[in-house]
Formats: structure tokens, sequence, C-alpha cells
């Protein structure tokens, strides 16, 4: 009788985080006001709470009580490599993307579709800090004047410090400080790839990779992609026997749209397979620290010995977007992007780059980005549950292990474009898959961002957006 | 008698202008200085000041005495039309321009070299004054997100204001902000023109243009160009007729290397010639304001009525190089501008915008340019005499008519290059013609920056500068 008591607590618990009543990271009620609130004693309230803990959907924090774990619906099954030969592709994503990223800045809409963080969860009052410091001895004569190309020794060397973690033998002679991550993509793979030129890329991908690509007058291939575990690498050695592949982008840690973690096997494959074609693989790593596992994983530059990983990163998922601080270690294509870099912006602002170098030095940036990645952890839990929760059956959810985003598709028969026009005029702002791709495909599927702690708009944005799907399924 | 007297003194003090005892700038002795220094009377003094006046070698301000007129020897030839047909060529300047421009950045070098102002000449006090102002409103959530590509409204409000006297009908929603004027000039070319085209420049013309052209695969017909008038409109003519210009990049104002400033009608008429063949013109405007005459002269731009003109400009020569804060207004290429722009480095940042918006409305920006001016005038008049008192006979100099640079034809047989890295090891930086050019011309030119205030130890740089190219040209 006592054993039905607690399960059934358990249970009631377990449907409460299920329908939203608890959210991902709220803490469930100490055992005492559990007791007066139920009736039931201390001790069948503890035996459910075990209960939870062992169903792996609460965990006790110590001193602080139980709260509910992320969780997410494992609704996504590995990919199918149906017959697919990917083959070059002219890209045309510009005119619609940019349309749709025009959308982003209103500021009226939900923002379901930029993959960045609320400025909630910023370190505004150390970077104001930083900036004093900076604004003080700014106006320096030797801070006025154009500064190296390749960047401030200060900053580098703070980048470097960090990087230790997850590559070595990073030396910041080999960087080049950029205006954000998509400036250093920008200028790698102009210094190593020329208009007519194909691209591997993963499918589905960045936006913002085939837009540069199409500006480029380059074309796309696109290798069928895991949203486990990254690009199927028996297909990237296939496209790289049959297609004359110039250079390859990809996004192996946290990749945006999927979120998946490409296994350390698997990066070392790909590294290998490219190096020995001599491919240059432009790694793009803005995710990095923002693993929801137990530790930041391994870049593909770790495994390589030859130069011929391009790495980038920014700071502008972690820090400040505006700030547009990047950077890129070039391995043995350093010159040409010394080079380009010179030859398209002299050189960039120090001020910026002196202020992050500041806030690296004294803000507390591992502190700030355990309670982010936490943050966002909570938060793609919450928006997994009520996608589970509103969305229509047949709905998968992917599973991120990092970043911000969701990958969704819909049933089958629903229009990502159609929906994202309508969830606009509802001022809900998603990405349709469609843009992630430069072939006919994921035209049911959408990214949602999750970089906004969670809140009752945010419940009811999703409860509208499946309300929209399922009117529109059943059409 | 008398009549000699005064004109013995004027002679006497011309020469003491001429032999860099008094510099271009100074201060004539007070008469009544002058009087108790020579023993000649008030009424002699005041004779051969006003005779000296008439010579056009002293200038009287209002209550402060007479001062030293910066004087260019008129020392050019207006520009020899050879049988010279321009023919698209293959650029490839970046190597040697890359090695030289390293050099830039040795601070123990006399800088000879960057067309850049010394950091006294630049409002210091009032930068810092809007950097406090700004860092204190940065951290703000609003200004810590990705901004509009195009840049901030307030920055776009300001360079508006100030554009209405020199062209017309300037309309903010047209403007794109970028990352400095190079940063302008690669969105507008890569907006226009692509690998294997050829784009039409002036002969001379500035180092980066080739660089940028050679990066992207252009290929650079160059026009010649008078140091007094500018491009050669029958050459430009006969150029687009025989040739596949797809677009041009030009400097109307105080061009860099030769300083003239085209006419009014010339820029006219090339607006209407490459107008008919809807070849657009990429106008570099960045030195505009540094005008040494009276008055601001006008652009291309306002001559446009097509928005065939994409004209860029930046505040990297009249506030401070290191902010990177330009601007383009692309006619009526904007939107695939914009599209470049966003794809290459999602949007600019706004903390430097923010500070330039802030000091063009508060910091008295037209103050400091009057000031910037002066005493660029007279640095350049100052060079320009010392460079007539120590180079060989032979030696040609052209008048700028703005900006920071002089453009020196040394005696035939005298190797620029050469001279270039025997002035570098004597701690001097200047830079060798050759690298203004895709051709084999200009090998006896090189390009001597004035940006800094005229002191003995730039006197001294002069003199051994000149007895390197006696030596050279002896031996």
């Amino acid at each position: 009788m006592q054993k039905y008591q607690y399960l059934k607590l358990a249970d009631n618990i377990e449907s409460g985080i299920s329908n939203g009543n608890f959210k991902v990271g709220d803490r469930l009620p100490s055992l005492r006001n559990m007791h007066i609130r139920t009736g039931l004693s201390i001790s069948t309230v503890y035996h459910a709470y075990i209960e939870l803990e062992n169903r792996g959907i609460v965990e006790p924090r110590e001193k602080s009580g139980y709260f509910v774990r992320p969780r997410f619906p494992k609704v996504f099954p590995p990919l199918e490599i149906k017959d697919l030969q990917p083959r070059p592709q002219k890209v045309g994503v510009n005119l619609l993307a940019q349309s749709i990223q025009e959308a982003i800045r209103d500021p009226h809409v939900l923002p379901f579709g930029a993959a960045v963080p609320s400025m909630d969860l910023l370190p505004q009052r150390q970077l104001a800090s930083s900036i004093r410091t900076i604004a003080s001895r700014y106006t320096k004569k030797k801070e006025m004047n154009y500064g190296d190309p390749t960047g401030i020794k200060e900053l580098k060397q703070e980048i470097v410090k960090r990087a230790l973690g997850y590559h070595e033998d990073v030396d910041e002679e080999e960087m080049v400080v950029t205006n954000g991550c998509m400036d250093a993509i920008h200028l790698c793979l102009r210094a190593v790839a020329s208009p007519g030129d194909t691209i591997l890329v993963e499918s589905p991908t960045f936006t913002c990779y085939l837009q540069l690509i199409e500006d480029l007058n380059m074309l796309a291939l696109e290798v069928p992609t895991d949203p486990e575990k990254g690009v199927d690498i028996e297909q990237v050695r296939a496209g790289i026997d049959r297609h004359n592949v110039k250079a390859a982008i990809v996004c192996p840690n946290f990749q945006n749209p999927l979120g998946f973690e490409m296994p350390a096997a698997a990066k070392q494959e790909f590294v290998a397979l490219l190096g020995n074609k001599e491919i240059p693989i432009i790694e793009d790593d803005i995710y990095g620290d923002l693993f929801f596992g137990g530790s930041r994983p391994r870049t593909m530059k770790s495994y390589d010995k030859d130069g011929n990983v391009l790495y980038c990163s920014s700071f502008s998922k972690t820090l400040a977007p505006d700030l547009r601080v990047g950077w890129t270690l070039p391995g043995r294509y350093l010159q040409k992007v010394k080079r380009v870099k010179f030859n398209t912006v002299i050189a960039s602002s120090k001020f910026n780059q002196l202020i992050v170098a500041d806030f690296l030095h004294n803000g507390g940036f591992e502190r700030h980005l355990r309670r982010l990645r936490s943050a966002l952890l909570n938060q793609a839990g919450n928006m997994s549950l009520a996608v589970g929760r509103y969305f229509p059956s047949g709905t998968k959810i992917s599973t991120p292990r990092g970043g911000y985003v969701l990958w969704v598709e819909l049933p089958e028969g629903v229009d990502g474009l159609h929906l994202f026009y309508q969830a606009k005029q509802n001022g809900i702002f998603i990405i349709p898959g469609i843009i992630c791709t430069s072939t006919e495909r994921y035209r049911n599927c959408i990214r949602i961002s999750c970089g906004h702690p969670w809140n009752n708009q945010w419940e009811e944005g999703v409860r509208k957006l499946g309300a929209l799907i399922s009117t529109a399924k059943d059409d």
C-alpha cells in the first residue's frame, strides 16, 4: 500500500514534468513542503524522489534538493543512407535566406530562429568592467593606429591558453584574428578555393556557408549526415573519389542545425581521409565550448599533423555577438589567409580585441561558460519536451549534444517554408529547413533555437506552432 | 637705398625658407623683433614682409603676424601620353607588396611610407570622451546582440548630414557601414565583378587596389593618369571601347599616390562615359575631407543620376585608423553589396560605430578637420621643400592638392626598389613606385608620406635619402 503511494506520487510528478507544470532545471518542492502539500509521509515523498532519480528524471544536488533533469525524447532514428549519390550543385539560397534573415531583426517576434544566446545569459557586469578598463587606455597613440592584420598579441595569448585543452601545440604565431567566425570561414575559403570549385559540406548544413559558397560562385557537394554522429565517412570517401573536391566546411562539434558531436574516431578518420588527398578542411568550432556532456570535445585540428585543417571560431556565441571577434588557425594556409585578410580589411579593430583579451584574463570566462552551458541544456530540454507535447505525432526531434538549436522533422507533407510564413504572421520566427540545403530536401523540416530561458511565452509559442502544424497536416 | 635694404632682407628670408631655417607654418619674427635683430627700421622690415607676401611666400594672419606659406616647387610636367595602349594585365604585386607593408609596422623606422596621420594629430581627448559615453551604455542588451548588417542608424544619419556638402540627395537607407574603406571597396568589387573580369584603374594607383584585384583573380587595365588632373579621359574612352571593362576603381580627390584633384568637368565626363556603358564606378573618397584648397571638392557620386557610382570612404585618415569604420553608398548595387556584406561578416561591431557617431555629433569634427588640413598642408610643404633641397637635380615632385603623400620621380636609372631596401637599412621607410602598378613602370619612382609634423629627424631623414639617391645615381 505504501509502495503504491510513492509510485503514484512519482508518476504524478513525472507527468507534471511532461505536461510542463515542472520545467527542466526546476527544483522539486522540499521533502517537508511536499509532505505538507500532499499529506503523504516524509518517507513516502523521499521514496518517490529516489524513484524519479532512478528513472533519470530528476537529480539531487548537494544541499539544494532535487532538480528536474534535461531530457530529450529519443525520436530521431539514425540516418538511412538511401541510394543517394551526392553531386556538386549550384547553390541558390541567397534570395530566400536573405528575406528570412531579415525577419530575425524584428524585435516583436518570438526568437525561435537565431542561434544566439538571450542577452540575459551574457556576462554584462564583467564585460562592462573590461570595457571601462580598455576605454581608459585606448586613446593612447599606440592603440589608435592600424594594428597588425593578424591581431593583437594579448588576445592571441589568451586564446592559445584556453585552446590547450582541446587542441595541442597551438602557437599564437599561427593565428589570425578575424571579425567573427563567418569572416574567418570566408577568409579561409577564399584562401583555399576559387570560383567553380566544389566544396564539401554536411547535409543539412548552416545556411551562411551555402550563401558564401553561392556568392563566391563555388559549388556545394552535400554529404548525408547522421543527426547523432555527423557526416557519413563512406559517403565522404565516395564523394571525394568521384568528384574534384577543393575544400570542406564542416562543424564537427554541435553542428548547426543538427547538434551532433562527431565521435573522436570519425573526426580522426575524416582528417586522415581528406589529408591524404590534400583537401583542406575548414573546421567551424564556434559551438565547441557549449557542450551538454561532461567535457570539452576535441577538435579535428587536434588530430591534424600536416596543417591541413583551417580551424575557425569566435566569441559571438559565448560572450557578445556584437564584438565581432573571431579567429582562425589556418595551418599551412597561414600566409595566404594573412594576405587575403590584409587585402580585404587591412586589420581588425584593436579596441574589441583588447576588451575580449581583458575579459578572458580577468572576467571569469570559465565560470560564465559553466553557467551558460547549464542554462542552454535546460532550455534545450524544455524546448524538446514542449515540442513533444504540442507537435503532432510523426514529428521527429534531434538530440543536441550542445549548442543552441533543435532540428525538427515534421510529418510528411507539412511544408516548413509555408509554416515559416504562417508562424511569422503569428509573431513567431523559425528557420525553414529548406535554406539549410542546396538540394530539394528538408522541405518538411524546421530549425528551432533554444537560446532563451524558458517561460510561459515560449511555451505558448510552441503550442501555437504545434496547432499551425496540425492544421497544415489536416489540410 | 632703402628699397635695396628691404629687398635684401626679403631675399635673405626667402633663402632661409628654402634651406629650411624657416619651416612652412612658422611665424616670422614680429616687426619689432626683426627690427631689433637686424637694426633695420620697422618700416623697412614691414616692406620686406609685404614683398614676401607679394611673392606668395608668407601670408599675414589677423592679429598673429606673418606665416610661411606652404609651397610646392612646380617640377612635375604634365603627363605626356606616349603611344601607350593600355591592356588588361594579370596582377602580381602581392608578394612584394606584402613584404614591404610588413616594414610599416616596425616602430623604429622613420614612417615616410604609410599614408596615415601622426597620432599626435588625432583628437585624442574628444575621442576619449566619446568612448567613455559609449562604454557606459554598451552593455545594454540591445547593443550586445548582432547589429543590422548595414550599420546603425545614428552613424548613418551623422554621415548623411556631413555628406550633403559634397553630394546631394543621399539617403541613409542607401548606405552600408563597413570595416574601413578597403572593406567597402572589397565589398563593392565583389558585388559588381567576377574572376577574370577587367577592372580599370588609374596609373599609378593605390597598391591595395591591385592586391585586391590580384586576390580576386581579376585583371587590371591601367590608364595613363596626369599628376595634376587625374585619369586621361581619351585613354579611358579608348580603353573601354577596346576592352570589356567590368568596373573601375578610382580616387578622384587627392589620389594616392599622385595627390591630384580631378577637375569637376573631368569627373562629370568620366561618370557620363562609364554610365553610358553601364560600367560601375567604385569611387574612393577617403581623402576628400583633406583638401589643401579653399573648399571640399565634389564627388563623382554627386554627378551620378543612375546609381552607377559606388561611393566608398572611412574615418581611418581623419579620426583613428584602428576604429575601422567606413561606409559605402553603392547606388543601384545596394542589394548585392548588402548581401555580400552579410555573407562575409554578418555585421560590423556597433561599438565602434557608436563611438564615431557620438564623436561626429559632439566632438567638433569640423574644427578638428580644419586643424588637421592645416597641419597636413604645412607638412607636405616642408617635405616638398626638403626633397627639393636634398634630392639630386632631375628629381620631379608632385604637387598634392590634399591628402598625405608626395609622388617623387627620381632621375632616370635610379631604382626605387633598391632605394627602398637601402633606406630600410638606414631606418627610413618609403614606398617604391613599382608596387603602384601591375606594369613595369615607375621603377624610378617613390611615394613619400607627409603624415607627421615636421622636425629635425624628418629633415635628416630626407637628407639621408637624398645622399643615398645621389650615390645610386653616380654608381
